[in-house]
């Protein structure tokens, strides 16, 4: 193996393609998985600094800060922009001697914010397969009251959301590269792609996304749905909910939890998203024939 | 929405599926995600009992004994099958009302046996997209003494590699009902699919399978391949390597960082598998061409 840097979410390699022809050595491009750690400053009791990494993930470089600011945002530890003091991302020290050392996104709450990291802590050690790392317990997603989605007016018709699978492949430039990253994108009721992140971690794409709109001081994203380019879980449900977001669409399968999340907090869940067709799990409401939204 | 329960791998659903023809209400199958918690009971100081909740993981019911002993044996909280006092399955009530308490896998260590926590406590809030959910930090993978591959003689010809990807699929029975799952596989020298574990959670599936041979008192996994049904992350990568498995062969693309991984650690790793070609990463060592192996 030979490696070489070529940007930060991507690196190009020398393989072996093989095929029933034989082998040939080609170069090729893979999308970048490194560590990001986030780390939270802020003052606790009787005004005492304290500094607590609260979580590592496995990310594409590039747009860390939006990362670290849609996870904090979407985990229920920011509530509003407001609450971001500082954000800056940079290396630290490679303890392993492997270049495995993360980078850091050091994010500063402002004077008087007490996050509650219970809503993280209570399960000490999380593990997912993308599931609900890093978050507290799942009755706390209850618990702090995430509120149902209401009063929104987003619809959209039939055509337009089977036009998005080729929309949001022609958005994912570094997916043509490499085949190796999620996406997740922003698409209005015209149908218009308007915002589009890719990773590694599809809730990292989630995050950065969301995380760009919480930063522009965005939040709640009614009027637009989030399309995503695998499978839908509770989690990514979850974090959409947590900004507003009225619709959720997937290329791919919903699992069962995903489907009860969307139905009870009053989220349209769409699956199987095709140019040819598409699976509706609840909410119609939103999902209008062309005559009427004429 | 109207959901009923089939078995405990999927669940029915009524859905409405649109085509430029129209909709229609169906009966659909969703691949059921649910959580899990993992709780050590051990003896700490003095002797004194503890029980702590190390995990939640949101993954497909069924084979949670392998999922919970794979888990702890590949985040290196296990060592051997002897270790493990007892491992039993329940449920717990629900505090959330929303039908949301996890089941509680509940692994009992064998008296002396003292785990060592730090390992994943390092970060005390992890989370990630599929990256490095649970595990402590990345230097603690070089630390805690992960051991290179070798010695093996796994080998095997391109043609069986290329002959997996139809063999998957027909081992997937949840798969073919929903769409919606991951699979891992063991595959031996001779091309045949021994073992295939299912979950919405890719690391879950990788849990099931490794778990299931760690019960059995069957690692290292020297003799053969593990056969991934998506993308090759850091985490599979590093999860197959304290298993011992010499190859891994993924139908998706890889990141930089598992062939990093993997490279550094002596694994073969394929990415891109197809009936048509595969792209070799590195240790081509143990892909022969059909002449010598013959």
């Amino acid at each position: 193996m030979d490696m070489s840097q070529s940007d930060d979410a991507t690196k190009g390699v020398r393989i072996s393609r093989t095929t029933d022809e034989g082998s040939v050595v080609a170069d090729d491009v893979l999308a970048v998985e490194e560590p990001l750690e986030i780390r939270l400053a802020y003052r606790g009791d009787y005004g005492v600094p304290l500094s607590r990494g609260i979580s590592i993930t496995m990310r594409t470089p590039g747009d860390d800060e939006a990362l670290a600011a849609g996870f904090l945002a979407t985990e229920g530890i920011l509530d509003s922009r407001e609450d971001l003091e500082e954000l800056t991302v940079g290396p630290t020290e490679d303890a392993s001697g492997l270049g495995l050392a993360p980078n850091v996104a050091r994010v500063a709450l402002r004077d008087g914010v007490d996050p509650d990291l219970d809503r993280l802590s209570r399960h000490v050690f999380t593990s997912s397969s993308c599931g609900v790392c890093g978050k507290a317990t799942l009755e706390a997603l209850v618990a702090r009251g995430l509120a149902r989605i209401s009063g929104d007016d987003f619809r959209i018709v039939p055509d337009l959301l089977r036009s998005l699978p080729e929309k949001l492949l022609e958005g994912q430039s570094t997916f043509a590269e490499t085949g190796g990253l999620h996406a997740t994108a922003l698409v209005d009721a015209k149908g218009q792609v308007t915002d589009l992140a890719e990773d590694v971690g599809r809730h990292n794409a989630m995050d950065k996304l969301l995380g760009r709109r919480f930063l522009a001081n965005d939040w709640p994203l009614s009027d637009c749905l989030v399309l995503v380019s695998g499978r839908a879980s509770f989690e990514l449900v979850q974090k959409a909910l947590v900004a507003g977001v009225p619709m959720l669409v997937a290329v791919g399968a919903p699992s069962s939890l995903a489907v009860e999340l969307a139905d009870s907090f009053g989220m349209t869940l769409v699956g199987f998203l095709s140019a040819k067709r598409f699976n509706l799990y609840c909410h119609p409401e939103r999902i209008i024939d062309g005559n009427s939204s004429s």
